[in-house]
């Protein structure tokens, strides 16, 4: 009581003129429940992100916490998650006077990123969230700065490539639409293999389930041939690579020990041409033979 | 990560995604600190709340926690306030769950109040924050509703009765004023006694302190007549039930036993009566002297 009399002040004088009235607490203690936060990001700023994260990279320029729904959030949830946004700046202010540093600035601090398939207007009107067109002409809403949360209405956003991982998020016919535009992207595409990754691993679980809903029957339904293109690639890959070990023992055994660029440029040869490299060993009978059928090769 | 397929398919795509840009930690634990709220009210819905309270009986008609600061409230600690008020949300909802019951209602969730001395425009409109003349003319803000929390800036409130309580809760001139005021009440003012005995706490709490701002050492100054008073009114009080106690005493040596009614007389005289009973009684020798006594005051 001696240490803070004015809140101690304020305290008792509040509780002694309420308490005929209801119930009043002083010092009430809450919350020693410990709470995840789903994807907490911060930017190296060492890295430019990459343009073909598209709105998702333009958000992660910023120190950020992802909270993603699949089924619409509900307006309590937003809370839940602001909650767990401001303990955890909470955490870093207790982080920076630990460590003796400066308090972070409010620029610094993580924004919230609310991910739902769908809203309704009168919870986007509830939190007074607006359109922010600055980010992608549609589905993407902030609130008054301070706050630091914004929601990505996922349904609502335009299906331009800008969008396309956000989308893949998404539910129903949004989902199905993404998984084919990631399916059509260039095999080089940066993220391609990434997104196949997880819908595979996402089928797969589905699959090991007894009960899915119907729209999860069609995702998987969905998916399968993509996983198809994954294994066969994956089998396609483990075909190569026996290959080439089996022909590298054969290769020592028959003309003595590769030079490690030898068993590079071995390496670096088409199944068919590995295959050709097979029939043609048989009748070596010195490095200087391989050495020969690799350069007629350029 | 077979539970819930979807939430984890999520998860680990914006993580694979996100990685080489800076660091990714998903299911990121937070917030196992107890913390506290400094007053937590619930009203009682058998009880009208008092009409002497003001604006403070207006706000306290739902459900609440007040967080009072002593200095201008900063931008971060307004999202720390929201954090344990959503929380504390969180926490209602686990008990009903736990409970059995239906899921609170928005309406019956607490709202968090700032009270603060002062606060800048920019700090306001950071929370788009606007003036809510629906409880008072000056000086009480809201937000959208759905964030659940409003701001009093104390120094903007009007000087009326009914802002009183808050302005105490004040700085400086705001809170001597509000002294003042509480002193000029009338004596049965039903909030007057535990306004007077709140303040002299907080003067001897003061007075205790070895380092004292000059603000505080006005306020001081300015309780001490307060607190004469209230000194003042004990010792009267208290040499009025010394009296009574021993002619009490006396009566019963002198005439013999009172029955509870001839003491329940005795103890509600006035002082004045006391001591005129003190002379009478040496005169006394008999019950009927001290029931004549008493009869001829009526």
């Amino acid at each position: 009581m001696t240490r803070f009399p004015h809140d101690e002040f304020a305290k008792g004088f509040l509780e002694s003129l309420l308490s005929p009235f209801g119930k009043v607490q002083t010092s009430f203690k809450i919350g020693s429940e410990v709470r995840e936060v789903d994807i907490y990001f911060q930017p190296n700023p060492q890295v430019e992100s990459d343009l073909a994260l598209g709105l998702l990279g333009k958000l992660a320029k910023n120190s950020l916490i992802f909270e993603p729904f699949r089924n619409p959030v509900k307006t309590q949830q937003i809370r839940f998650c602001m909650g767990k946004l401001y303990d955890l700046h909470a955490d870093l202010f207790r982080e920076s006077k630990r460590n003796k540093q400066p308090e972070p600035k409010d620029s610094e601090l993580p924004c919230l990123w609310i991910l739902t398939p769908t809203l309704s207007e009168a919870i986007l009107d509830g939190y007074g969230a607006k359109l922010a067109p600055e980010f992608t002409p549609a589905g993407v809403y902030l609130v008054n700065p301070s706050y630091k949360f914004g929601i990505v209405v996922i349904h609502q956003l335009q299906k331009t490539p800008e969008t396309l991982w956000f989308r893949l998020l998404g539910k129903g016919n949004v989902q199905s639409e993404a998984i084919v535009e990631v399916a059509k992207l260039p095999e080089n595409h940066p993220c391609r293999q990434n997104a196949l990754d997880w819908l595979g691993n996402l089928k797969v679980i589905l699959e090991s389930r007894e009960v899915l809903e119907p729209e999860e029957r069609d995702l998987m339904m969905q998916l399968s041939p993509l996983y198809l293109e994954k294994i066969r690639a994956a089998e396609s890959l483990g075909r190569q690579e026996g290959q080439c070990e089996l022909l590298l023992r054969l290769l020592n055994r028959r003309v003595g020990s590769l030079s490690p660029e030898m068993q590079d440029q071995v390496k670096a040869l088409t199944l068919a041409r590995l295959e050709e490299l097979g029939e043609a060993l048989l009748d070596f009978t010195s490095l200087t033979d391989l050495e020969t059928w690799l350069n007629q090769l350029h």
